[in-house]
């Protein structure tokens, strides 16, 4: 190999950014193209892919490349791509090496089994069924956490795989700001009875659904040129390549959640779509974590999608499309309806209020889990109890309760905090946005979504991973990740329903 | 690594197969759903991969195990699992190594160079676009072949890498046979007067043409555990693993020719589909040359799908589906119209007789290239002559003439002769089959095709690459190839033209 080591560097994680894409359209494609026949040699494909990519991202060479880039690093500035690049990939590299390639394969195994358990362990209610394998997956997660230095809390280390650098003991302030203040909240709005959004459960042919999802997401500023919008069972975004940004929904047919979905997915998206094509090929070519990826996911979704100001847009083509539906139903009892908050047992189909004590639950959980105060045999009870004191409600079974996510049979501690902390940092951006654009009110409500884009992508999503999460956030809002600006938009948002 | 030699060269050689399927998804995807915004990165990403596989193929760690595991191949029987993956694995690996990695490059480079070039020229029907590229790709052909030894003809060498083993001479041979069969025919026909099939042009509407051409491939073997079938503009067969063989076909909106296509991808693809499954992720995997594979598709396109039986079985549904434009034409008119002979200037569209006289023109143009006795500029004026010689037809222009295809744009010099010779050994398999199996007319005319399927895989198909194709085509037929039984079948089918 020739030129800088500079060169040398980039050239290798090039390589390794090829066969990460590749091994990315052949996950996609198992989940939206695939036969069923294709299935065992898919995962053989995709193991070899993702084994190889691994092997030449921790090689020795990567190591003596960064050795030799200190100097460069350091005497380029901290916003250069040159030093942007070389602290980043050092602080994969250091982590990568840590773990042996035996217990990442490991882990790997018990992940395939424990998600090919998970499946029948829910469909038949049973806890004991997927027991052992949580029990196989903490114990992974003891040997895994064993590899770094013990930091303040075992549960750092966790979090630190979805949520880089951000700490176990800031999380839980946040959470408990937001805790305090939604719990009572939720009482608040128990009490003041019933919204009816009966309205939105009945048939929704979902081709129309579709061709509904595709019209909002492109005022968003989805192109054919560049995006493709599938079906799947589980919605979620992926993309194999710079200019290739690919959503998938369910058309379920008989609600409309496939158009909060497809926002949802266009949300993850558009992030990926508006980072700096000049970093394509490194690792910084991507959203810089999932708490940042889940805050604009949960914008186009929530912030504009439940909107008042959006449906003023959208729901006279919703309205056109299921005539026999809402012919009778005004604008504003819809959106009350698709802002309804009311507790009940299913994560992903909580509304934006309660959702976030399903993820405190969780959090809270996992690290009873990592910090042995609690026992997996005694999840279930645990998570039961904590569902009726966050949410009042009784869990009637395990499929309904600890069995309905499938992160934890997949190994994946530390995961869910960044669903709630997307929340959170999703308000503090649109604030900033508001202070920059004035109120978009009136742009929403003629279908102009593009000052919005524009902005986010100037101020965001081109960043890429350049810097850290919580650099990130205080280049784009100036502070700290902070609860307040979410909390003040709940209550403003909810004060209808609570008063 | 541990392991016996041999589980070590297999477990080399399942990682390149692991890379080249990740590369045939990658192909796929770019050709059936990509958005074109992904197109760099696409490159990118297929670039590496294929190189990863070449390396990995290439590496002195196979040569050294071929080499250690001549005594396992010579005491294994030669039909034996071991011996036959050992001897085809020596046999690519002389090959690969023969050729420096730059060449490779060079050759990779301007093959995506001329196919960039081949579109625009051919749209301005402008050889001279075209030239400066096609001399770069005879230059480079010539520093090919000069990496292995002189055989008996410098041809022999491009032939190899599509059909192993295979001499110029001996399809030379095959083709002097045909043309001055062939020739006369078509002249006689000629003078025979025409067939009506006017009614083969008009509004087809492309959704019931792919419904239509469903209904036929899933008689004959498609299910939608281990197929699909997507649209694209060039109709292929491709297979990104074992259990999972994906079809294209192209449902143009004014004729039916996508019914034949379907059928001719059904054909590649039931021959990968029926490979012995135990040699997956080896070397043997798959169909064993381009003019065996073609046999295949030339059998359930032609000899299946141009059968009397066929339509018999079919035709009803056909009207039926396409009342209007069939609803007064009899079975016996439609079936001579999709039997239609007549010289024509595309090859692509031409019929089950001319096609030969195409490839037969290509064979030899090529051959004077690489021999020297034609230069590059004069190539328009030598195809236009051998039009007129063989088909009696004008060529109008370059677009219609030598622009027409894309392959000695991207370098593929020793291809095109597969395709006619995938029509001769057709008919050679076809007769065995009905020798052992009898008459099949009843059975098609019920639409079971099952036995004639289950025939080919058991005596073809499973072999995979196990054999060479010379080999294999012995195995199959009792004898080498052959162009009387080919010419027999045309002299038959065609009587009622000729005479």
């Amino acid at each position: 190999m020739t030129g800088s080591p500079f060169d040398r560097l980039r050239e290798r994680l090039a390589e390794v950014s090829d066969l990460t894409k590749a091994a990315t359209l052949l996950v996609w494609d198992q989940r939206v193209m695939m036969p069923p026949g294709g299935a065992e040699a898919r995962a053989e494909a995709l193991g070899t892919v993702s084994r190889l990519a691994q092997e030449r991202f921790i090689d020795d060479e990567v190591g003596r490349l960064l050795e030799e880039l200190r100097g460069l690093e350091e005497s380029s500035g901290y916003d250069s791509f040159e030093a942007s690049l070389i602290r980043t990939t050092r602080r994969e590299y250091e982590k990568a090496t840590r773990v042996s390639p035996e217990l990442v394969g490991e882990m790997r195994r018990a992940s395939a089994l424990g998600l090919s358990a998970w499946g029948p362990a829910k469909e038949s209610s049973d806890f004991e069924q997927l027991r052992p394998h949580l029990e196989a997956q903490l114990e992974l997660r003891h040997r895994y956490v064993s590899c770094f230095p013990a930091g303040d809390e075992t549960y750092d280390v966790l979090l630190d795989d979805y949520e880089p650098l951000m700490k176990t003991a800031e999380v839980r302030q946040v959470f408990t700001e937001l805790k305090d203040e939604l719990v009572p909240m939720i009482e608040e709005i128990r009490d003041a009875g019933d919204v009816d959004d009966s309205f939105l459960r009945g048939e929704f042919d979902p081709a129309t659904q579709r061709k509904l999802g595709l019209e909002i997401v492109r005022a968003f500023g989805y192109s054919e040129d560049e995006w493709r919008l599938d079906e799947t069972g589980h919605p979620f975004m992926t993309t194999p390549g710079a200019g290739d940004i690919r959503l998938t929904s369910n058309f379920r047919p008989h609600d409309l959640s496939s158009l909060f979905a497809t926002m949802h997915e266009f949300g993850h998206g558009v992030y990926e779509w508006g980072v700096d094509r000049s970093l394509a090929r490194t690792p910084l070519h991507t959203g810089v974590s999932l708490a940042v990826h889940e805050s604009q996911s949960r914008t186009w979704e929530n912030l504009v999608g439940r909107s008042r100001a959006f449906w003023r847009w959208f729901y006279p083509r919703l309205q056109q499309a299921f005539a026999a539906q809402f012919g009778s139903i005004d604008e504003e009892t819809f959106y009350r309806a698709v802002n309804k908050v009311q507790p009940s047992l299913i994560r992903i189909d909580a509304d934006e209020v309660t959702y976030n004590l399903h993820i405190i639950l969780r959090f809270e959980l996992e690290q009873d889990l990592i910090d042995g105060r609690l026992a997996i045999p005694d999840l279930p009870d645990a998570w039961n109890a904590r569902m009726d004191e966050y949410l009042a409600v009784d869990v009637p079974d395990a499929a309904r309760g600890v069995l309905q996510d499938m992160h934890w049979a997949g190994g994946a501690l530390g995961y869910f905090p960044t669903y709630a902390l997307g929340n959170v940092i999703s308000v503090q951006i649109w604030e900033r946005a508001l202070e920059d654009l004035g109120d978009l009110d009136e742009r929403f409500e003629r279908g102009e979504f593009g000052d919005l884009r524009e902005w986010l992508r100037q101020h965001l999503y081109t960043l890429g991973a350049r810097y850290t999460p919580q650099e990130t956030i205080e280049r784009v809002t100036g502070s700290r990740i902070d609860a307040k600006p979410y909390l003040r938009y709940l209550r403003e948002k909810l004060a209808p329903q609570v008063a």
